[in-house]
């Protein structure tokens, strides 16, 4: 679905190979076609298989690395090797499938030595399972120490991806530990939606004939808003959003410099006055029905990503806190107030004692 | 998405209208065709929302309800007679658009009382919000109230379903507190699947080439069971499955009255011998890509949605029960354990310690 998703909407795809990829190899044997020709071309490695060999023994035979590993499982080997064959220029492996520390970064750091030997500049690993946050600083230390022991410049630095069921908490759980991830791969947990499985839209009548309409509800935060509405965002003298308001739809629009009294729909203490710096419409009419309105045309994917990422950054950051963000506030005018009010008690029945 | 459903796959469909309809309603003065056919067509009440007025005066009048509702809504009043012309043998009310028990209850009350006068069976109240178990009684109450004060028999067993964002969490509390709940309307989450939102599916390789091949893990759940593989259910005396297990692909399959010994696939100390009464294999091939294997035919919706069922209810309760249940067991054979742990060892670096 994610790569149909990159077809259709032009988005940039990223990836590496399967775990299944990895252990589909037995040993080096298996891979008949050895040569690499370097990156620019102008040479030829007629037999890459043997580099990546000669590059693993030589990493076996550091000081540094002893103790670290030993043997690395030559499954895996053949298996990057291969990789590293066929896609030189974009060479990201997978490395736990058998053993991150003792397998997949050594047999990664011999198979991107040898790339390097010919020009090219591997993409990095991905861990996708265990102790992310170790396993990645653990990684980092590796490769710094390839980067000392052979001078290789850059090695170090080596793009560090992580992966495996990653959402919010475990990001910022891994942010807390500290770690040397340098790149999320985010799947299930972004196109599911997973904390909130389904949207809960649900329509109520506004308003039929002219006629303003409510629903009441012992719960108040679920009594709909009568009438024909337009909404406005009124913008701080920082540019931050303040709050925004409701209006009737007759009433005239917030007036930037111009003092407007903001009212909680519901709670009759809480209003404020604001003076706006910046007034947004927010409501487009993008299904007129058969009411004869003009309709807006929805505007390409892009603008609404664009769009939608501007709005998140000039909230501000309270609102946007993780834990406890300070509610952004939706008021009603003065009028509109009144009027939900006076149709609420005009619906709701009046009770019976005795 | 749900009519859809029940359009391709014949699955029944019930409904009732939305609150947006109780509140298109002004006043009872918008119905124009207010005459009824009697139930068996003999007769035709010319002013059905007269009859309505009537039931609902006789209901104020009445001293056991005094007190519990004065004036109803006039908009609900007319939807709910509104509806019942429309559908007299299907008149199903929404009852929380105002006031459940000043309103919506006394109101359906009227309509479903005038419809009885003409020999039809109203199909009952939903509850869309509020304090459902607490309202559920209420309205039970209420009925009960109705069928003895005007002596309609069968009035107070009047069908009363519950809604809003139903899930197992919310039944289950239901269930403890008690409510007269005669049938729940779930949605959302029973569509979604909201508590899991994707199915973890991973795919890894088992056998390539005739070759077992194996993924390891630090998390021992997630090292795969390499080879291809049969799997059976046994099941015991009682007629419950007493656990799975898996065999490699050329082993006999277990045997009826044949004790077996079956292991825990990586816990060396967890095994138990079985004598099944029942062997059935549980691994069918729908896909048999090019492995020219026969492809068995799915079966059609209905026999799978029965054998979901049928398996559901042949399981011992323990493994089911919602708190803490007894995890079901899926072993291995003997021979498939020696091989698994072989293979594990074979491909698993072996650390340095100096």
């Amino acid at each position: 679905s994610n790569v149909e998703a990159g077809m259709l909407f032009g988005i940039p795809l990223r990836g590496t190979h399967s775990h299944a990829f990895v252990s589909s190899f037995m040993s080096l044997d298996e891979i008949t076609d050895k040569a690499l020709r370097s990156c620019n071309g102008s040479d030829t490695c007629e037999d890459f298989v043997k580099l990546v060999q000669t590059w693993l023994s030589k990493l076996q035979r550091t000081n540094s690395f002893r103790g670290v590993f030993g043997d690395t499982n030559q499954s895996e080997l053949a298996a990057f090797t291969s990789y590293a064959l066929a896609f030189p220029d974009n060479f990201l492996a997978l490395v736990d499938t058998y053993d991150v520390m003792r397998s997949g970064i050594p047999n990664f750091c011999a198979v991107a030595l040898a790339l390097s030997d010919l020009g090219y500049k591997p993409a990095g690993i991905r861990l996708d399972s265990g102790d992310l946050a170790y396993l990645s600083c653990e990684a980092r230390r590796f490769f710094c120490s390839v980067e000392k022991e052979f001078g290789v410049p850059g090695f170090g630095k080596m793009t560090i991806t992580a992966s495996n069921d990653l959402n919010e908490e475990t990001l910022d759980a891994l942010n807390k530990q500290g770690h040397e991830v340098d790149a999320f791969g985010i799947g299930t947990y972004l196109v599911t939606c997973y904390a909130q499985a389904a949207l809960g839209c649900v329509f109520k009548l506004v308003e039929i004939n002219k006629q303003p309409r409510i629903k009441l509800s012992e719960d108040v935060a679920k009594v709909s808003i009568p009438c024909k509405k337009r909404c406005y965002r009124l913008y701080g003298r920082e540019g931050y959003p303040l709050v925004d308001i409701m209006t009737g739809g007759n009433e005239p629009p917030p007036k930037v410099a111009e003092r407007i009294l903001c009212r909680h729909p519901f709670n009759e203490s809480k209003r404020a006055y604001v003076v706006p710096q910046r007034v947004e419409e927010l409501l487009k009419c993008y299904w007129p029905g058969s009411s004869g309105k003009a309709r807006e045309n929805l505007p390409p994917l892009k603008e609404i990503r664009s769009r939608c990422i501007q709005q998140l950054d000039q909230m501000r950051s309270d609102h946007m806190r993780r834990l406890n963000p300070t509610p952004y506030k939706v008021s009603v005018t003065a009028k509109l107030y009144d009027f939900i009010h006076f149709l609420w008690l005009n619906e709701a029945p009046v009770g019976e004692l005795e």
